[in-house]
């Protein structure tokens, strides 16, 4: 079906079930002109000026490790520090300053970039996908070395692709934040599930129906776009067995997730045409509550941005999508990958 | 204090009492080098292809009213319908479609654009201070009216500023989104309220204590930078006495809010190179829970957008500022406006 004949929809408010929130699926708003030029598309600057780089690794803050382990100039992977940390791996934790008024703590934590290729052109859905699975099994390894230190509570992964989407650095990478606390949208998420649990008695995500909204599946995974998608064009890759924590892939998973995940990104990249976009693993606390255990299941996000957000979205945690499901799963199901 | 007088300070996470969101203050992330050309500043095209400057009235969703009320080519303020609304106010307001599994109601709401000018290149800080409040007793005047219908629960007011703030219009204006729901956020801050109620007996608001974080004051407001600020030279004003809604504030307060919410901008817009910003009213449902009367008290939020966001605030609801909100509470208090 061409786009064109993408059914005429109503508006509508969908509940986000796993992050409590609404969301208005308004096809109208993709119509609003704009008085601000089209917003430029910067460009990297040359290479030679990349820390990341094979050949500028002295440039870089310490590395961690180093994918295989005894390279020398030929790594495929290297995860180092970030120079610029967010939280700092020096600090002492201490408790909070006050319980009853204002609270703070200090702001231990880690912060780390994994570099996903020597070269500087090379994206993740450029690797072929035992690459992208390697990749994957890099930041497992490195999950698990962080889960060793008592005050780690959550390690948020995440990339930012394209300056609109955050990113700073053009060279391909992620980056691994792991915090003294337990994030809100985390523990929002942990409360949704074990809520869905209580009433079904079901996993919400082994429960998932996809039908129109099946993007595509592979032996351990499948590929959806929400129900509620917060973006258009909103991808998850969710596994098919109930499993809490990402750190619990093997490496068989971990190359057939990165299968999958390369489609999806060469099929979004193809439609929309090298969009900005986040990727996002959105795991579960170290500490887990067992009684959590059953409701609580791993899943990756890729989130395009197509349009900024303004303070409507800020001030309400309320997103406005004009793309509803249903047509952004059937368009991405129909893209070719030749 | 010079700028560079700033303390070195140790990265801190800080609780964010009232949106119950935890924000790292990380003051080495402000040194983060880029290899993406720096933003670009796009301007606006041309006012003559503007629908919100006087005489191009006819280019515009209908109108709900004007101030003055009589005016004809000479008003100060038009307050219309959007022309590509998120939430439809033909709608019917139905049910839930399923309260088990996946939860839509029709997108029923009104959406409304308050045009604060007629003049293309006026800011909304360049008016005098009465009539910035009465552009506020405006909105006030629409609140009132969308309280009349009974399917209303919320209404966030908004302004976007800048191409990066959202904005997709130069010309000044702002946003209204009534809604049937009350959005996620503002029930999370309403039970942050309630809460720090029960454990004190006190409004938050009525009970902070600026100090070193204090910015300026008029008779009936006071302006801040909040202890947990989500943005680098986040600023707040709120009213001295305690009060739920927004729209409960009469002339004179308007008048006195208008002139501090002018020279807040002003010192932002000086100070920062008039970054692009958004402009938040938060206020309380329509149908308040009585006893959330005493801990419910709204605010004023001004969020410039230094740094884009990228995946880990999207994936945590964590944010990261790069400025300590003493310091830029200094800052903002030595900022002369002649
Ligand atoms: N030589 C070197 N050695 C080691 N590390 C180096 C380095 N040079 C640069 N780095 C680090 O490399 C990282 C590159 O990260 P990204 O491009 O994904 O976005 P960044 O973290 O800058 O900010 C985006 O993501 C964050 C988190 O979502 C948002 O707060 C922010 O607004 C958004 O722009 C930076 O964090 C930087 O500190
Ligand atoms: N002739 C006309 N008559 C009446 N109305 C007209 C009109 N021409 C344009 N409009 C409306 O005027 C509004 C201008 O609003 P803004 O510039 O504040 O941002 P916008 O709503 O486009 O999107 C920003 O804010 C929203 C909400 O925060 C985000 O979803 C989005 O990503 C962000 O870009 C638009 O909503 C548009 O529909």
């Amino acid at each position: 079906m061409a786009e064109s004949e993408t059914p005429n929809r109503s508006p509508e408010i969908r509940k986000d079930r796993i992050n409590n929130r609404w969301v208005l699926f308004s096809p109208a708003r993709s119509r609003r002109p704009s008085d601000f030029k089209a917003k430029s598309n910067p460009q990297p600057n040359n290479q030679t000026e990349c820390p990341f780089c094979a050949g500028h690794e002295h440039e870089c803050a310490p590395e961690i490790f180093r994918i295989p382990a005894d390279s020398t100039n030929d790594w495929k992977i290297r995860v180092i520090q970030n120079l610029y940390p967010a939280v700092s791996r020096e600090l002492d934790f201490r408790n909070s300053v006050s319980v009853i008024g204002d609270v703070a703590v200090s702001g231990f934590g880690f912060h780390d970039v994994v570099i996903e290729s020597p070269i500087h052109s090379v994206n993740l859905s450029d690797l072929p996908p035992v690459e992208v699975g390697e990749v994957l099994l890099a930041v497992k390894k490195r999950i698990e070395q962080l889960r060793n230190c008592e005050s780690i509570k959550y390690v948020q992964v995440f990339k930012n692709h394209g300056a609109s989407a955050g990113a700073s650095m053009s060279h391909s990478h992620s980056q691994m934040i792991a915090l003294p606390i337990v994030p809100p949208t985390v523990s929002a998420r942990l409360d949704s599930k074990k809520e869905y649990y209580k009433q079904t008695g079901k996993c919400y995500l082994c429960d998932i129906q996809p039908n129109e909204l099946l993007i595509d599946e592979s032996a351990h995974f499948i590929s959806l776009v929400p129900f509620a998608a917060t973006f258009a064009f909103e991808i998850w890759i969710i596994p098919r067995d109930h499993s809490s924590h990402f750190h619990e892939i093997d490496s068989e998973k971990a190359i057939n997730l990165g299968g999958l995940l390369k489609l999806m990104l060469l099929k979004m990249s193809l439609q929309l045409n090298n969009p900005p976009f986040n990727l996002l693993i959105h795991t579960s606390p170290f500490q887990d509550d067992p009684s959590d255990a059953p409701s609580t299941h791993w899943f990756l996000q890729i989130a395009p941005h197509l349009s900024g957000v303004g303070g409507f979205e800020i001030a309400t945690g309320c997103y406005i999508n004009p793309v509803f499901p249903e047509d952004a799963a059937r368009i991405l199901r129909d893209v070719k990958i030749s």
